[in-house]
Parts: structure tokens; sequence; C-alpha cells
């Protein structure tokens, strides 16, 4: 237990990539993805009878019983589920994929808190995301507060960590387009067509992408505001552009 | 300073409609809508030169100094940029609003954190919404996170509560659209058109738009995901939501 405990609420005692997570819809999206190495358990009594079901339903998952109480000092909710999981990270090779006709990949130039990367990550698949790529590393998905932002999202999808040349050696290879969306950017998301292969580079709220990654960009683009706010919660950008981007995508198609 | 400080730190002790504030862009909005009352500032040398400048620009506004130690704990940053503000809350009443022909309204049905409300706040304004209008009175805008995450964008904007009867009667008075956002709407987001006059019923991450709310709406719209997410943070979707209202309006008048 107290092994579990240091795995969920201290970051830097991770070992051996794996984490620690909660609630249900997370857990369930782990165990889906085969990425679920221990399920953690409250007594029966404290857990919803759809909960109740999930440790015969995967017998072959070593399953970890502890107190309400213990379950508390793991937990980040207030309202604690009383489920939670050991899970492994995962992250893919750059060499090892191709872009998908159907889709597009998200790349993060800066990322400032995890909680706000692991929304991130929940918008971009929801919005058809192929995975992210964190470009020179930055960023923690793994982290206890992104895994909390995500809710599971982010087994459904492909984390990435490269290089900036990797990566402009990989979108030169698939003849990729690379779009930054920035503050500053030049041109504006409304008319702009997405075309794919694409990957959707984002920086953080402040400071943007960084200068060593604009020149990876093809174009800027900006998300247009109305006057009385200058710049959108990193999330709410990240939304908006791979929502645009998965709508025209689908427009075109119909 | 002890004062400031509860107000700071305590939204239960919040007086007479008012509330502390904190950061540039927030202060500079607040000023900017007159609805700041004193400043907070630490010492020269803690202030970026900006900063510095501002008390001498708005001479009518009393200044309290204090030290960087006691603005830390107003603070609710890891960074605290040694400025701040007392405002004052503002409330509308519907009966004195009539809707605009070039905007529309953002309606709450529920709100879970105050974070995520001021995130839903920003996101409106920056997408050319007249205001939010928070039904029974639910949410707190001028909540220390809920100020924290809109980013001064309360102060370009126009916060009303009122009951859903009220609404309902004002919505028939100048025939509005009222449309719901929900994870069960049977309409995609993508096809519909958002003419206005329009309010944009939002409800909450999990429990969607309260029951007693969804008679209030003309249709109820979801927004498609892919597979592997089957919800979005609240602030995602308020962002993609009206980001698409404004796109349709604004390629509408093209």
């Amino acid at each position: 237990v107290r092994e579990l405990a240091r795995l969920a609420r201290s970051p830097r005692s991770r070992r051996q990539g794996r984490a620690f997570i909660e609630g249900l819809r997370a857990v369930g999206a782990a165990i889906d993805a085969a990425r679920a190495i221990c399920l953690v358990v409250t007594p029966e009594a404290h857990l919803s009878p759809y909960a109740r079901r999930i440790p015969g339903e995967h017998p072959d998952l070593p399953v970890v019983r502890v107190t309400a109480d213990a379950f508390r000092t793991m937990s980040r909710r207030q309202n604690p589920s009383g489920m939670g999981a050991v899970i492994v990270e995962r992250w893919w090779g750059l060499d090892s994929l191709e872009p998908e006709p159907d889709r597009y990949w998200v790349a993060v130039s800066r990322s400032d808190y995890p909680g706000n990367l692991g929304c991130v990550i929940r918008s971009a698949v929801a919005n058809g995301a192929s995975g992210l790529m964190l470009l020179e590393g930055r960023g923690d998905p793994y982290h206890p507060e992104a895994l909390r932002a995500a809710v599971g999202a982010i087994f459904a999808t492909r984390m990435v960590r490269c290089s900036a040349d990797d990566l402009a050696e990989w979108g030169e290879r698939y003849q990729v387009t690379i779009v930054g969306v920035d503050p500053e950017g030049s041109q504006e998301c409304h008319g702009y067509d997405f075309a794919r292969p694409l990957v959707l580079l984002l920086g953080a709220e402040r400071t943007g992408i960084a200068d060593e990654h604009r020149r990876l960009c093809r174009s800027l683009l900006r998300i247009p505001m109305s006057p009385g706010v200058d710049s959108l919660n990193v999330c709410a950008a990240a939304s908006i552009v791979t929502y645009e981007a998965q709508r025209r995508h689908l427009s075109r198609r119909r």
C-alpha cells in the first residue's frame, strides 16, 4: 500500500514506467488497451455495482484490495471512486509510424501544466488524432495530473517523444504538412483546409511555440478572438483547433 | 493585509461583492472596465517595468503596498506576479437585456468546478458571446479559481443570474432559439446553423444539462467524437461549441 501511495502521489518516484490511475472510465480504458497490470479496489461496499463486476470479468488481472482510507492516500480526488489500477507507460518510436490517411498528429512544442497536457490528449483523441508527439520529450503525459485530466484517453492513442530534427525528417519522408497554432499566427484557422497528412504543432499558453520549432511550420495559424480576450487556455485552443481540423476533414469526405 | 488575504483565499468570506484578482492581464482588464477599486502591489523591485507604470497611469486608484511575502499569502500562483486588485462583482438583470443581433448568450445549467466556469467564460468571450446566464444562480464566477481561469475575461462580459422560467420567458419575448449541448444530444453540432438570436445552454461534464432545463431547448446538440473518448472536459466542450457558433455566424456574413 505504501508503495502504491508513493506511485500515486509522487511523480518522481515512478519506477519502471508504472503509474497509478483511478476512476472507472480510466480503469476501463486501460483494461481494454491491455495496459493495466493490477487492479486496486476498496471493499465491495464502497464500489458501484458496475465496478464490483470488473475484477470478476478480468480474472487474469491481479487485484490489490485496500481499505477506503488507504485508497484516499492514493487518490487525488475529493470523492475517490474506490477503483484504481497500476498501468504501464508506453511510448512509440517515430520510426515505427506512418501517417494514416484519415488521421493527423498533434505535436507539443512546450507544455506548462501536466493537467493541461492531459486535457489536450483527451480533446485530440476525441477529434480524431493518431497521437501526440512531445518535442524534445517536453511534458509528462503519465504525470498523475495528466492521467487524471485525460480520463483514459491516453490508452486510446499513441505517445511519441522525439526531437525537432526527427520530426522534420519524418515530415519530409511522408510529405506531411506541419502547421503551427500560435497567438501570433498570420492566418486564421477558419479559412485553413487542414489537408492531410498533417501535424498540428501546439505551444504553451503564454509563450506559444518555441522559437526553434517555428521553422518546422509551413504556416502559423491563429484562432480568431473577439475583443476582451487576447488568448485562450491551452486546452481550449487545442480543442478548437483539433475540432476544426477534424470538421474540415469530415466535410471534405461527405 | 489580513483582510485582503482572507478575501483572496476564502470564497465564503467575500463581503459586499468584493473579490481579489491577481496578474497583470486581469488587473488591466478590471481597470479598463472600471471594476477595480484598489490596486495591491509588491515593492517596485518585484514588479515588471510594465506593472510598475500602472499605478502612475491611474492616479485615482488607491494603492495598497504589501511585501512580497504578504502577497504570497493572497496569491494562488506558484510564482505570484506581485500585482493584484480588489474588484467589485457586478451582475446584470435579465430584464435589462435584449439580444444583440451580432451576438449570442451562453447559459449554464450546472457548474462543477469554479475553475471550469472561469475557463468557459474566457472561451465564450473569445468566441463572441454577449455574456453568461447562470440558471438558478448555479456556479460562482467570482470564486478565486474562476477569476484565475477567466484571466480578466469576466470584465469584458456580463454575468446574469436567473431562473429557468425567467429564461424561458425572456427567450419567448425576443424569439430566441435556446439550444442545449449535451453528450446525449440528438444532432451533431457540425451541421447546425446556430442562427441568432441564440442561447447556448451548457451542462456539467458528467451529468449534462439538468432534466428540468432540457425542456427549454429547441434542439440538443452533441459534439461528434472519435472512438476512445466518450466525453470532453467542460471547458473543451464549451470552447468547441462557442467556436462553432461564432464560425457559422461569421461565415454567413462573409
